[in-house]
């Protein structure tokens, strides 16, 4: 697992109790980690393991960087967008051609980033229907949902199937108590979940709100319908079809959510860089070259661009 | 004058210092403004002078409403777009058959609001370039600039040409040494307007951040140009033309500018209402009628919408 965040602590947490073996890989201080031990606080269950080093036989392990790493079937890529740069080597030193990776991570252009440094793995996409919140050094409060869609990534950008690879690895996240999606066509469902991310990550930003304010209030609501549309564009360009019916739900199911702080948004007040690239960027760009511009989502993208430079 | 804020302030005591008679009409204390007196600080040269009420002989009067006004033979109306409904009732009672009636108010739609009330007065059109600011009762800052475009009104909206209304009134300006330039096209000044004001005002408030810092960063930068010729283009659906050279001059000036906080950051900053409606909402709604979409200003209107509504 390459990252202790909210995700890879909640996933990898789950994956160890179901009996696998975990080793995280993180870029801050193992020791901590080690000393803290994995916690877990879920309204589904809590969870408390303690964490050795790379060489121990703890089944639950942690170091920093590739070295001391144990050999693995699966490799899960669970760090924010903004790291792909600094994953993409470490990529190197633990794939071998029978490894499969699985990239859990919002937006665009990821697989692109990691295929080309492992262009012989199987890599496939993740996306995580999830809020969850890093606490502290191992410490994961899971607040909400916990669902994972899965799909493989092909380098033509057709959709290639449910593959062996992708029904593999969902059935050790299913037999770990994660609810699980396969879908056939990655592209697709990473357009989907954009309908959401868009939205309502960006505009939490700009407006300092949550989501049950920019529900409350009719013209940022209106705000939200507009940009989730545009979104259906974007995919629309990329030859994939989004429902309308498909954003009157997501309005719904937002509205219906428990007030929620996006993940954009806390990730700002701490000042930590924002996954502006994966998330607006390269979907504004692919849509463009496509032929299709996506101009209020490109405002939004220049408006956190600015806000991101001005917080660091 | 109708409203005396840095725009009725500035420009009446002017032209009191030229020997014209002028009266205010304020909403708020008038006594508070006999006790300071009218004071504007400005580059070009301070001006100080007493205030008196309405049946005194002083020259510069105050008084709220329109009862006991004198007689004028110019209305100018120097309030807020958000003042628009406030201020029609009263001008029923200040004008008569005779009077010109000059409204100093950015965005569209102000005419047509008075002219429902007044539709036998002579309207014009006013654009202030002026960097100004009220500090207290009858106390403005003049910080830059102060230019006035003048231009009659059409209902039919058409341009009206140079009239003898427009002519009269720059000339009584011209010799209170304002810089006037006079249009034959109100539509077409009122949309070259907004090419500065739909960018800077709006994102200042959303960002909060003044010119200078919105001209320094790249994204900020590429999303001011863009707004700018989302303004061409609502222009061009009326029928008006902006040379793509206005963009190019208006963001260098702007960048040559002393750095400044837009007057809807101060409002904002005041919690006073913003003037959405007349800079964003009816310039939208009307190239839209006009078959243009101008997507990035209509999110940048609801974001200004959700954040005013919250702001108050």
């Amino acid at each position: 697992m390459i990252g202790l965040g909210a995700l890879g602590g909640l996933y990898g947490a789950r994956l160890a109790a179901a009996g696998h073996r975990v080793h995280f890989v993180v870029r801050t201080d193992p020791a901590a980690i080690r000393r803290a031990g994995l916690v877990v606080r879920s309204p589904v269950g809590d969870l408390e393991m303690t964490v050795g080093r790379p060489d121990s036989q703890e089944q639950v392990t942690v170091g920093q960087g590739a070295v001391g790493a144990p050999r693995a079937d699966v490799v899960v890529v669970a760090t924010k967008a903004t790291a792909n740069a600094v994953v993409a080597p470490l990529l190197e030193d633990l794939v071998e051609p029978t490894t499969t990776v699985a990239l859990l991570q919002n937006g665009l252009g990821g697989e692109e980033q990691l295929a080309a440094v492992v262009p012989n793995a199987t890599l496939l996409g993740g996306l995580c229907f999830v809020c969850a919140d890093l606490q502290g050094p191992g410490r994961i409060e899971h607040l909400d949902y916990g669902g994972v869609t899965l799909a493989q990534f092909q380098r033509s950008g057709t959709p290639a199937g449910r593959t062996p690879a992708v029904e593999a690895v969902a059935a050790d996240l299913t037999a770990a108590g994660v609810t699980v999606t396969t879908e056939e066509d990655l592209v697709l469902a990473r357009w989907k979940k954009l309908v959401w991310n868009i939205p309502y990550n960006g505009l939490s930003v700009v407006l300092g709100a949550g989501t049950d304010e920019l529900m409350a209030d009719p013209a940022s609501r209106a705000l939200v319908f507009d940009l989730m549309e545009e979104v259906r564009s974007g995919a629309a360009s990329q030859g994939r079809t989004i429902e309308a019916d498909f954003v009157t739900r997501m309005l719904a199911d937002t509205e219906a959510m428990t007030p929620y702080a996006p993940s954009m948004l806390r990730d700002f007040e701490r000042r930590r860089p924002l996954e502006v690239e994966a998330i607006y960027r390269v979907p504004v760009e692919r849509a463009r070259a496509a032929g299709t511009e996506m101009a209020g989502t490109e405002a939004l993208l220049r408006q956190l661009q600015f806000l991101d430079r001005r917080n660091r």
